[in-house]
């Protein structure tokens, strides 16, 4: 598995990946009817990098970096990751998340926190927890899940300096 | 005092407060050095209403409502109050955010969430708590004070509906 940086060409592929994600509702706090164009915002140009995961020329996930607050609290960046439904159950999480932290600290990031993370999303908590991540919040209700209706989204923090 | 809706006349007595407060950089996760435009599309552009509380024609303090997050948190919305330093201690800001629940509740929200309140900005904690938002998260260090350094940022939260 190879990580390197988005090219506008990529997002052909990345589209359906997001689309599906978005669509199903339970993990990120995006609109589920998001269009191509909104998404392609949201993850190419908002963000202050954004890579992908591939290997044998497929794209197997993405993620993206951003500063989470401006001014006061800009030493704090934010990710996002998304995996294929293809590629689920061999790390493309996790790698990309270890890969993420490496980044931040590239760009002088002093900390990574994740804003809103489903507290039904029972793998991703356990993986970021594994990671070092600290839950530092739970919103009670705060994450409308299609299924389980209002559940407590989480907080997740790491202090990334050496 | 009168709450009313902002009109884009308005913002050039919203400006001093403003720049004022983000510029001293102990509250607001803005940039200290923002300028004019950039502020105004933060404040009257990008929020989904914003208002301003008003006495005798002069314009006492300001706040914004927005969507928190969008999909499955979009019934969670977010505020943002600012009082000129000539207002202060007045109740202000408790009018403010009593007035900004009650927009909220109009608009179909459930809950209000805080994001970033500096844990040193003890006035507000102490007055959010007051008005019965609950804080639910700590994120440590992750407001940089100019004069105290990293200090925690609290997440505080208050569900709406009846």
């Amino acid at each position: 598995m190879n990580i390197r940086a988005v090219t506008q060409d990529d997002f052909e592929h990345i589209w359906p990946i997001f689309r599906d994600i978005a669509a199903a509702g339970e993990t990120y706090a995006y609109p589920r009817d998001i269009n191509h164009e909104q998404a392609r915002q949201l993850w190419l140009e908002l963000p202050r990098k954004t890579f992908v995961a591939e290997e044998g020329g497929r794209i197997l996930g993405t993620y993206y970096i951003k500063t989470n607050q401006a001014g006061p609290g800009s030493h704090v960046c934010n990710c996002g990751y998304m995996v294929s439904a293809a590629a689920r159950g061999r790390g493309v999480a996790r790698a990309m998340c270890e890969h993420s932290q490496q980044v931040a600290r590239e760009l002088g990031y002093q900390a990574m926190q994740f804003n809103f993370v489903a507290s039904s999303n029972e793998g991703a908590v356990r993986l970021w927890a594994r990671l070092g991540f600290a839950t530092v919040g739970r919103l009670p209700r705060a994450f409308n899940h299609p299924r389980l209706g209002y559940v407590d989204a989480l907080v997740m923090y790491k202090w990334l300096a050496d």
